[in-house]
């Protein structure tokens, strides 16, 4: 295992799961925070953490233009995996030891960031951090977003030691750094096909997230008859399965994977059901249809159930493609890695917008992430870093 | 409204929903139960609680041989409507004023009866004051029962001031009770189909309650394909289609509302969910073989999807058979009202198997129970209590 997940690998750990539980801000939070400044200082690179709350360490002078910036997150999804996140800051402080040990001098300053909060676990919304900085999530709407224990952002700052009214865009910064990228465990089965350890990101879905609301009746599970039932676990379920059947059909994904009940009891028929749809394609047409075939089965089942289906959108993120002269570029580099898409938002997805971005993926033998069970092998980890040293030496040597 | 309902409308009423949440030793199980002390004292008759925490009014001699009973329960599912279980102690005051002012008096004595947490709404098991009384209970087991908060009974009932050591079978009260009458309001919409106001109880379909835990692997619901996810949603949602098609075709109800699903996050594939099935059915064979049926729907569909399925008995209910002679005998005072079965348990269902015991219903124009929106007219309430006083008038008499 790479040293540097090793020294966190207590953090945020469920003992009983074997998973994490690093949301932003939280104690495990700090004590990552507190191990980057120490990976940081121990290079003998000086760190700060922005405004936001993102942290950063420059090899070089981080007011210097034309910066490569590298790195990823360190919170994670509700007992998630060691790697996803972790890796790629990681990764990236190994790769500043093997660029002195190789003797490299940068001609460009090199960063090294953990983005805030990129999993939403928190706060509910995703890449937090990323969109803050880059102008794409409004300061007010973030700090004012909360927990589940009804605590906003901003006070989650404040008793951290932070305070909100430094959040805030940085377009300068933005307007320094030359090339993003960004190192991650793949969250699927594609380089296992590949039989490679180390691929090239190509860009990344469309995806989002909409509420479905099933209104029916609460009625007495014993003595309602059926025909006299406006049942919603039904047309729930309905959903559910027709979701999957139209997702294969489109080519995507799309999960119901979070649910609530009311009143939720074993001999109620259920007043109303919220799911969550997540649901992603590879473009944006094919998204499209898939997710208005989902709707129309939705609401003709509720027509026949007698319950009533509302769906709102809570997050619609568009398809990402990375930069295509650093795809070329990167590529030649490793000498014709295979190359990827993901339907996993990244922090690189928020920046692609503003900064030329490349992803780097590490072969996840299973496919299994955001669970106790995602894993890397140490080669792969190795064979990662080693890819993204070639990847900086050439963007830094120019 | 009668008055006794309108005396306890505020009690354990949730202003958001017009709902009540009357639970089991709770603050409003006790303004009830101080209130039916109330409704005692002003009729002149003696009250007192057993040890089991059921409230008892006795007009004539407690002590004496071949006393009739009547009553039913205070407390409430949650969100429960006005009418489940108040209308048939709140009738049986009524009726004793009505036989006073008939100038009945009485042969044998009568107790009217209020039983303790008839619908588990707080720790988890149906009928716990009948059961304790009848020896149907252990009082070790239903003593250590735990409500949501980790509370156990026995603390419970300390706190509200009642001793847990008291807590013990009856069999000496119960040989002296020659015959029980539970007045309720129907459930279903039977009594609207015969266009009456009251109805005579037949007896009570088997009914059980089945927790399904459905294993899958949690994992990313944007980057793992579907062929390689174990997705317990699917399986949960065939099941639930699966058991709804089931009830259809063998004549009875089965229901799925209540619904745990881990880590229920909503870009997460489930890791585990567990769904609660309630099937009834009108006898005992057709009920085996609907709960067979939906388990292997169930198991069917977990291996294809690669879901584990595991299913445990939660509670089994045998089929209730009223007492054939009682029911002759209050169908000819009353002059042949419909006589219907319930798929709802009731303390009735209890006593019958130590009791003489009938039930009569009144009249439910939209069949909701369970459920805020739970209503009896007026007209029909008091159609009930004069059904039940010609009851009580014929039993009393010999």
């Amino acid at each position: 295992m790479l040293a540097g997940l090793r020294e966190i690998s207590a953090i945020g750990r469920d003992p009983s799961t074997g998973g994490y539980r690093r949301y932003a801000w939280s104690a495990a939070d700090l004590a990552l925070r507190e191990w980057f400044g120490g990976a940081a200082t121990q290079r003998g690179i000086a760190w700060h953490a922005d405004g936001i709350g993102n942290l950063w360490a420059w090899w070089g002078d981080e007011l210097g233009p034309g910066a490569v910036v590298t790195g990823s997150h360190l919170d994670s999804v509700p007992d998630g995996g060691a790697f996803d996140g972790p890796l790629g800051v990681v990764s990236a402080f190994c790769a500043v030891d093997e660029l002195r040990a190789r003797g490299v001098t940068p001609a460009r300053p090199l960063g090294v960031v953990a983005f805030v909060e990129e999993e939403g676990a928190r706060f509910g919304v995703a890449c937090v951090g990323s969109r803050l900085l880059t102008g794409s999530l409004d300061p007010d709407r973030a700090l004012g977003l909360t927990d589940a224990d009804g605590v906003s952002l901003a006070e989650a700052m404040r008793s951290a030691g932070a305070d909100p009214a430094e959040v805030r865009p940085d377009p300068a910064l933005l307007a320094r750094i030359a090339t993003y990228v960004e190192l991650h465990i793949e969250q699927g089965r594609g380089l296992v096909e590949h039989g490679a350890p180390v691929g090239l990101g190509t860009g990344i879905w469309p995806h989002g997230r909409w509420r479905y609301r099933f209104t029916g009746e609460a009625n007495h599970a014993g003595t309602t008859r059926l025909g006299d039932r406006c049942d919603p676990m039904l047309t729930y379920a309905h959903t559910v399965l027709s979701a999957r059947k139209r997702a294969r059909l489109a080519g995507g994904v799309a999960t119901f994977g979070r649910v609530l009940v009311r009143p939720n009891g074993s001999n109620a028929i259920a007043s109303a059901i919220d799911g969550w749809l997540d649901a992603r394609a590879p473009d944006q047409p094919s998204l499209g249809h898939l997710v208005a075939e989902i709707e129309r089965a939705a609401f003709e089942r509720g027509r026949r159930d007698r319950v009533e289906v509302g769906i709102s959108v809570e997050s619609q993120t568009p398809a990402v493609e990375f930069d295509a002269g650093l795809r070329q570029r990167l590529g030649s580099v490793l000498g014709g890695v295979p190359a990827l898409p993901t339907g996993a938002g990244h922090d690189a997805g928020v920046l692609a917008g503003h900064v030329p971005t490349a992803m780097l993926f590490v072969r996840n033998p299973t496919g299994i992430s955001h669970s106790p069970a995602e894993h890397a092998e140490d080669a792969d980890c190795v064979a990662g870093v080693l890819a993204l040293v070639d990847v900086l030496a050439d963007l830094l040597a120019r």
